[in-house]
């Protein structure tokens, strides 16, 4: 059956997939996948925390009762009663959200690329924190933007800012609580400093929040989402507090917004997973996560206290790092000359790896950083860890 | 905590989103939904062939066994043994497809949004058959495309029509089993004459082939992908064999393409869910759907005979209509001079619904033209629907 002689394709491929690359993650997670690596490079939460039981008896259940229609197609925005358990757990006193105003997506990343194809047209301004998050930074990426760095500090970044490098802007992306990489969190005066700044430009503000549920104290800090609903666009996610495996999260936004989206996703994918969003619904409609979520935060709190302790005790002074009060990273500042990627070929030799942190800065970035994952890592391997990476740093010094 | 007086956002979307607009077809399914109505309008399998206890027991049995690692972030490409199975069930004694050639998605809609994020600019010529998939159509539309329409007949596209119409262009894109909306099937020669075609012009090749199991006589056609493994691309799912609700498909492609589809999707959604590709491996690996897909065809063969006989009965004889040998779609075409959006408004009075033609198109319209579903309805009804519609449009004759 096969054509004589067939000549393979020469591929030409779309300007904006010749700018495609690999994530320089997913790449190092390949070569730690190993069993003796130490790895503090993965973004995955701790496969402890999955409630395992709790989901396989929501699929018996689902299926059971309601099969036929889980495994229809369903609705480009999503499930309802999922939908309305959303906008409920959002919704404060002064601020109700409606959920009309919420659009399930399959995970967070597919939210990034759908605001993205919905706000970013070639060379359109988008500002982001410095550093930021390496996923949003890619997704965005494909739309071809002109990534502007806010500037920040140890609270993170500068409100004031805004008002300057915001004009003519298509949104401000930021992740105020625990922030992937640095684990630094956003004070509530500069999270209300920032919503009126957007608000005087007329910016759409992109409150992207996986971790905010996971603060170790468990009292997490006020959403900008209410702050100002019809300015804010909130993503979550539920892949860090019950299993990303599945792919479910969600973007809240004004209505003229979650209605582009929505078309977006129907020519994108139709619809997310009907069954896995009736699942999740069932598995958490009753309370669930109430006694589940302080189980994941004493699990992280604890190990991230661990890696706190070591890196006291094993980092050299001229190093500095972030103290996290939730989520799963810390971020670690080298003396200036130290370049974390010539580090990583060492440690990977011995075993160990992390993630350099120059692919998370939109603009010029700064090879001397690293982020740390503890979460998967247990306290005896966290120590040996951060013993090994240490006595490298001194070395290079 | 709310800030005061926030000016609702005038949102700025980007160029391509403005062109987004609704499927014609999910807004006609919004009217439909209504019990009373007779709807011949939605591509949806029907539920009763959806194998509900063999997903719940696959279901129960790897969340059991594997739980942590299918609730577990996984690999872009897809989890490894379901990509070997799609290989091994597309490969030929002479045409071999490799695992790795093999890309897992979020259902077959996800895989055309990539085909078009990774091969489609600005202005880039695409061909489409005429009429062609309108989820296809509106995938590829977001990236700008211009559509050439190929010139077609009864038996489907004409592929001597590629030689002058496919110089420089991105690639083309065609449905050759029971097609959606048609119903037509390409035959064997057109199929080789087409792969040769394209082969000439290093034009790469879409085969889309969601219905291809759905042959009524239980022999399927060759696939174009076993003629050219090198220039075929090839799009299957498992909406129509098994479940829709799961959003499973995948792309089979030589590797160079697959490796930017794969990064593509990185930035996209990270990868499909792990949990879901388990679960589908687990429910067919031991030749399920050797069974289960024969009880899916004796359903549709009958529903299809049914409403081929109330056609006959019915309708004018100035109208003609496609007699499908699979799938789940006939194609009608009336007088020249009816517009099938009058029709549906007349019938939707009447509570009978299909899917008028012209969104179809990718280019010039047909306002003649109407595709029917037989799916979902029981024969008695089909008869009803059919015997309203008939008599509407004799009278619009």
């Amino acid at each position: 059956m096969k054509i004589n002689n067939p000549t393979p394709i020469q591929w030409r491929f779309s300007e904006r997939a010749q700018k495609l690359q690999s994530s320089a993650i997913r790449e190092i997670l390949k070569v730690t996948m190993r069993p003796e690596v130490i790895s503090f490079a993965g973004g995955l939460p701790s496969p402890a925390t999955f409630p395992v039981e709790q989901m396989r008896a929501a699929y018996d259940k689902v299926l059971s009762l309601q099969g036929k229609i889980a495994l229809q197609y369903g609705p480009t925005d999503g499930y309802g009663p999922l939908r309305e358990w959303v906008a409920n757990s959002l919704s404060t006193s002064d601020a109700k959200i409606l959920p009309e105003q919420v659009l399930m997506v399959s995970g967070s990343q597919q939210g990034l690329d759908l605001l993205g194809k919905v706000l970013i047209d070639e060379g359109s301004k988008v500002l982001v924190e410095t550093p930021s998050y390496l996923g949003a930074l890619q997704a965005f990426s494909l739309y071809g933007p002109e990534f502007v760095s806010l500037p920040s500090d140890d609270g993170g970044l500068l409100p004031e800012a805004v008002e300057t490098l915001g004009q003519g802007a298509r949104m401000l992306y930021a992740l105020p609580n625990f922030q992937n990489p640095t684990g630094r969190t956003l004070s509530v005066e500069r999270r209300q400093a920032l919503v009126a700044a957007c608000d005087k430009l007329g910016l759409p503000l992109i409150e992207d929040d996986p971790y905010g549920a996971l603060s170790y104290r468990g009292e997490p800090l006020p959403k900008m989402l209410n702050m100002n609903p019809d300015g804010v666009i909130y993503m979550g996610s539920f892949s860090k507090i019950l299993t990303p495996g599945i792919r479910l999260g969600y973007v809240v936004a004004p209505r003229p917004l979650v209605e582009k989206l929505e078309q977006a996703k129907q020519a994108t994918d139709l619809h997310t997973a009907q069954l896995t969003q009736m699942v999740v619904y069932e598995a958490i409609k009753d309370g669930f996560l109430k006694e589940h979520i302080p189980t994941i935060r004493k699990l992280y709190s604890d190990q991230c206290a661990a890696m706190l302790d070591a890196l006291q005790t094993y980092f050299p002074s001229s190093a500095s790092w972030t103290k996290p009060e939730g989520g799963m990273f810390i971020w670690v500042t080298l003396p200036k000359h130290i370049d974390s990627k010539v580090l990583l070929a060492q440690a990977i030799e011995q075993h160990v790896a992390f993630v350099p942190g120059a692919p998370f800065y939109g603009n010029t970035p700064e090879s001397n950083t690293l982020r740390l994952s503890f979460v998967t890592v247990p306290p005896e391997k966290i120590r040996k860890g951060i013993e090994i990476l240490g006595k490298l740093i001194t070395a290079m010094l």
